[in-house]
């Protein structure tokens, strides 16, 4: 067998214990799949007494980062520290001192990957990040190898865990938003300051990532349009269901005639589909190519042991060799590929859902239906019901599917809606899948 | 960029003129996946006037496998053709000659792939194969790369298109197994003899080669225990659905304290779980393990171009040199993984579904309900309804689901209740999953 493969981890949280344990408890395993031991070396935390959910051999647990970067026994540093300060300060490091990088740290990549992958280039290292996006699921490398022969014509992703197990809860329980955050956070499916989840943050940093794979665009997180599930209210997801759709927060991104569709936001979905049926904390992503057709990676999204599966297979990769031919190969954060625009929001062609309180008096649908119609907007179907009990009175919600339109004439529409006398709220609106 | 790699063709049917079109129409794509152009230098077919699907440069089509093996711009030969006689040889002189190899062909490998890695390994050539199983769906990637880190514990694929074809037709829509048939024969999907496919053979030889990737396990096809979908009845898939399930062909084995079992059957899958909303001529293939928990693949498991797709991945993982890594760390068709034993069929757990064809007459459930206790058989609900339209009279269907038990057992107080006199017809049963 070959010689050792030495790995540095930084951080020792939930991932990194993963990842730990993975190395510590299956060294038999591991060597036989990478053809040599894969050996922990160091482990560089801040706070070496905190408690840890393994048990690390003595002597490798420093609160020195200069003791991996120093070490020729260590190949390899696996980043699991997260955030885009320390972290990136450390990964610039490691890769100026020799040190090939794996990370989960979509955060990271998504702000800095142009800065990180030409640190590597410079230094003839590697990056590898499978853990990056959806948890377990290999979708990094179904992606840049398992369909490299297809231009990728769209994606679609339940990137989020958390606000899928929310929005599962809502619509399977009849919950309300706030008590199923409360059960996700008593689960350890939500942190105790979920925004970076429930606003799309997260899922937009991953849509950025998996865009820059699928399709060469050099995109900011920032620059992707971007709606969470925060005020999500139970009356539309009922409303959806009642509609044959189901509601669930994905990115999504489309390729037509050049130009790239980025966005992320809760869409209806048809129940019948597959991204449909994603329930609780699972992830899927939902990949067509042009020659491959439609194809679907599922399984969960997060959490410590799939997370450090995603992480040890990017070690082996990196101990085979072949994660250093895929970087070197592949053009990822290296400028934006010829012929692909993004395509400003405005211009996106969607179908729309669209709910409106109005109030309960004759000629209220042919007031909301003339405006739509100076909107260029077409109607597909209409449900209006009696008061909700919540809306006890003279207001009804008056529920609109569209027909397909330019989000900008949508946009004015709804503007143009809520200015009305009749309407007696702010309308609520979603795309609708195809 | 790098010198080009040299591609020889073996086979121009459906999938090889496929594998032709993205070579020959998409070559700025590949070069820039591969880092180096692919070039498609010799395509050998038997007649080579036959009308084809894709236009061949002038010079390039063959009848004589000699002028790819002695072509030192060839590099790597992708065989195409099926079976294993010609493909056969033609591979072993390929490798032999210095060429890797990209096949499609499941039953080469599940029938003689100790032999066709041994002689790639002698030569020191690789052989990539992630067409095989799955069409465009990069299983193989998955189970050997993705999740590398794991030990797989379970898998369960719905691996034939044709059957899953026919089995979706008559649930949704009550039709007979004939008629289905004809249809798929009429779209393409079924071979105008669908043997090999029907019976399961197909699905059996797909289970061999993920066996040995997924568990390091040595099997022929011929050893798995195989029930195909030729003599599937209406009645019961209709009693499938009332008791809340769907039946698909699965392929599947599980791992449990180092004994594997194996088996191809249609087997009741709960309806709402993933696998039971793959519907068409799609494939979707379920896989646990140790630290990543469940993950599903899902897309085309056949067709021109979704096949194309995963032999066109192979020759671009072929020309960055990631597939030779691969295959000298793998130790697939090398020998038995030691610690892993075949679990003989009869110790197989499993809950069953039971249908007999009783007598409407008292004492009947008393008799029937004797024999399965006798043979320690627990049973967890019964339905008994008014004769079908097709058995009038004094005959009723008796269906049985049992608790978990072994195979053993079951199957022999089967026979024990087909010798009641009050049970008019042999028993039909099917394994259900957990």
């Amino acid at each position: 067998m070959a010689e050792p493969f030495g790995i540095g981890l930084l951080g020792c949280g939930t991932v990194g214990s993963g990842v730990a344990k993975l190395l510590l408890e299956q060294p038999g395993r591991l060597a036989a799949r990478a053809g040599r031991p894969l050996v922990l070396r160091r482990v560089v935390v801040r706070d070496p007494r905190k408690p840890r959910d393994v048990a690390l051999p003595p002597g490798v647990l420093t609160t020195d980062l200069g003791e991996v970067l120093g070490d020729p026994a260590i190949q390899c540093v696996a980043e699991l520290v997260g955030g885009t300060t320390w972290a990136r300060q450390a990964v610039l490091q490691a890769l100026a001192a020799g040190k090939h990088v794996v990370t989960a740290n979509k955060a990271l990549l998504a702000e800095h990957g142009a800065e990180v992958f030409a640190t590597a280039r410079r230094h003839g290292r590697a990056v590898a990040f499978e853990a990056s996006v959806g948890g377990g699921i290999p979708i990094i490398a179904a992606l840049s190898q398992g369909l490299a022969a297809n231009q990728i014509t769209s994606l679609q992703g339940i990137l989020n865990g958390t606000c899928n197990f929310i929005l599962t809860g809502m619509t399977e329980n009849g919950s309300a938003y706030a008590d199923v955050l409360a059960e996700a956070q008593r689960r350890g499916y939500a942190e105790a300051d979920p925004t970076l989840d429930v606003n799309g943050t997260d899922t937009a940093q991953k849509l950025a990532i998996l865009a820059h794979i699928a399709f060469g665009v050099d995109v900011l997180p920032s620059a992707i349009e971007c709606r969470g599930i925060a005020d999500m209210q139970q009356a539309d997801l009922r409303f959806a269901q009642e509609l044959g759709y189901t509601v669930k927060l994905l990115a999504e991104a489309w390729l037509r005639d050049g130009q790239l569709a980025l966005h992320v936001s809760p869409v209806l979905v048809r129940r019948l589909t597959p991204l449909a049926q994603v329930r609780g904390a699972y992830n899927a992503i939902h990949v067509v190519g042009d020659a491959v057709g439609d194809t679907l990676y599922y399984g969960r999204g997060a959490g410590q042991m799939p997370t450090a599966s995603a992480v040890v297979a990017d070690l082996i990769d990196m101990a085979i060799g072949r994660a250093q031919r895929s970087f070197q190969t592949s053009r990822l954060w290296a400028g934006q590929e010829a012929g692909i625009t993004l395509l400003p929001a405005h211009s996106v062609r969607s179908r729309f859902y669209l709910r409106l309180l109005v109030v309960d008096q004759p000629g209220v649908m042919a007031e909301v239906t003339r405006v739509l119609a100076q909107h260029h907007i077409s109607i597909a179907s209409v449900v209006q019901h009696e008061s909700l009990d919540e809306h006890e009175g003279d207001t009804v919600p008056l529920v609109i599917m569209t027909h397909t339109t330019l989000t900008g004439h949508f946009r004015a529409a709804v503007a143009g809606v809520d200015r009305l006398p009749c309407v007696m709220a702010p309308s609520v609106y979603y795309p609708v899948a195809d």
